[in-house]
């Protein structure tokens, strides 16, 4: 139960290999990280990789082509090879079609291979389809990083509510439009000034569509309502509005009524009446999520008979998201179903 | 794996019967609760009691005592029936010696009965001993409902934070101490007029000693640290000090700078360092426990590698206490370890 791959080495999958160092004693002794996989190419040791040689190739200095035992070993070889248990899927997200990540989870668990992954696209897109491909195989597709990354969402909305019917998740799971309303305020600067400072920060990307638009609140709220209520939706038709059209002197006038504005996505459902909506709205100070500041995220569920139950926290950062990840992987090796 | 017997049936046993009923859609159809005992007696069914019929018994207006099955059974005859899978222990806690509780689940673990309970005390006084007892015998011990009822602290503090060292809990963890102080400050009133308003709604019991001097902050604080980092310690050498001191006047003042005073628990552990204390703090409105008021609850982990992670809320009453009971059972059902 104790051999992995991972595939995709960004910052994530970096962060993710100098955990399997730090973490060394909670894991298994006989853990093997045998595959690393990029694009184009990666590193194979049917013996498991040496992981304080490999931390050499986590830093920009040094790219894991450098390594020497750099080929061009492929996913295909792991479905060939037979030799592990669990993969890792962080290759880059793609919402259009869920590729490549679709493929690696889908042929990984076809071939009685766990998966934990943090890749948003193929379980935005094929959720259902992958979960009860899972199911059938008896393997687990654990996806907590997708929904908040370190944020429990996923385990707070499920095993921590057991019994109990979640009525309505609203959450504030965006750090970028958190950053750009907040700095709006602070600054006293219109939204294009504060997003030039995030991306300046590198908080925001380069085309912040997919933060600034709303969609990466709304995948992430999607995704909650398939895990939690196994509801099924067009992902294309949902309610979506980003921060782009805010104004300074609303932002402040709020600001001084003791509100905030934050991008709240919010998704309802009951008796198979499904809401859904992502847009800026207004926090008074008596809410759970008024303090969601910066890179932290949040989450509120309200519940039939365990009240309302609140989650925050979980900063985001490549480290923080390889640690939901790794959380994952324990879960896997501890419940060792397979 | 779904014979049950109940022991205590106070606000929360009888809850607990309710939750049988509303969520039996939820539970397997060969569920059985066989046993209803109190410490004058019981009724037992070994085909499983009729829960609507039981439901009828759970106002004060008509007492089990008057149930037809209305025996002398006692918990001797659950071990020498040897016919229920898990026994959900609610009795009434007492932290000298925790009995009668303590004998319910140390029995029931060594005669390979599953244990859910709501009962601090002998959770408190023998977590060790008991889950060492669980462990050895393959079963479970689930205890979530003793750390804040429905709050699911024990889980965030464990489960979700998986591959995570906790370093901190921090908790405001009991609501009559938090409605007394919100009342000082909203009704601008003295500690004794606001304990006594809070005794005549019924928020306070006639001796509030338990929670007003901080005990019971401590008690759900020293369980979260022997859970979360296996510690031992002796609870009688623990510094709590409780809110009976406190002056309006010094309230007033720090709320007129923003802050508010809470009872905090607080434990650290690090290097087989540990620190515990219990006592009035003041907490700014930065805080993600700021807005934990009335009756709700909230717990603070800082952790290691997944940031700060807070989970608030979980409103107490009977029912979500109960909530939190069931959830127990449903999570020891569903993964079937027996």
């Amino acid at each position: 139960m104790c051999n992995i791959a991972l595939i995709g080495f960004g910052g994530v999958g970096k962060s993710f290999v100098k955990l399997l160092q730090l973490k060394k004693d909670l894991l298994p002794e006989d853990i093997k990280l045998k595959y690393v996989i990029k694009s184009d190419g990666g590193i194979y040791n049917k013996d498991g990789l040496d992981i304080d040689e490999l931390i050499k190739y986590t830093n920009s200095d040094n790219e894991i082509q450098n390594h020497p035992l750099w080929s061009d070993v492929k996913f295909k070889d792991i479905l060939k090879n037979k030799d592990i248990d669990i993969l890792i899927e962080l290759t880059s997200t793609n919402i259009v079609n869920g590729e490549p990540g679709y493929t690696h989870i889908k042929e990984s668990l076809e071939n009685k291979i766990n998966v934990v992954t943090g890749n948003k696209g193929p379980i935005l897109l094929y959720y259902h389809e992958l979960k009860n491909l899972a199911e059938r195989n008896n393997l687990y597709l654990k996806i907590g990083c997708t929904t908040g990354g370190a944020l429990p969402s996923v385990n707070v909305g499920t095993t921590d509510v057991l019994g109990a019917q979640v009525t309505e998740i609203i959450g504030v799971l965006n750090g970028t439009t958190n950053f750009i309303l907040e700095e709006m305020v602070k600054c006293k600067i219109e939204y294009k000034e504060a997003l030039k400072k995030a991306q300046d920060l590198k908080i925001a990307e380069k085309d912040p569509s997919l933060d600034v638009l709303g969609f990466d609140t709304a995948i992430k709220i999607a995704i909650l309502s398939k895990v939690i209520w196994d509801v099924d939706f067009e992902f294309d038709k949902l309610n979506i509005q980003g921060i782009t059209n805010i104004k300074l002197k609303d932002l402040l006038l709020e600001y001084f009524s003791g509100n905030k504005t934050k991008l709240i996505g919010r998704a309802f459902y009951l008796n198979n009446k499904f809401e859904f909506e992502v847009k800026p709205m207004l926090i008074d100070k008596d809410h759970p999520l008024y303090f969601v500041d910066g890179k932290n995220k949040g989450v509120h569920y309200k519940t039939d008979i365990l009240g309302d139950i609140t989650v925050t926290g979980g900063a985001s950062s490549p480290l923080n998201a390889a640690a939901a990840i790794l959380r994952d992987l324990i879960y896997i090796i501890e419940s060792g179903r397979k």
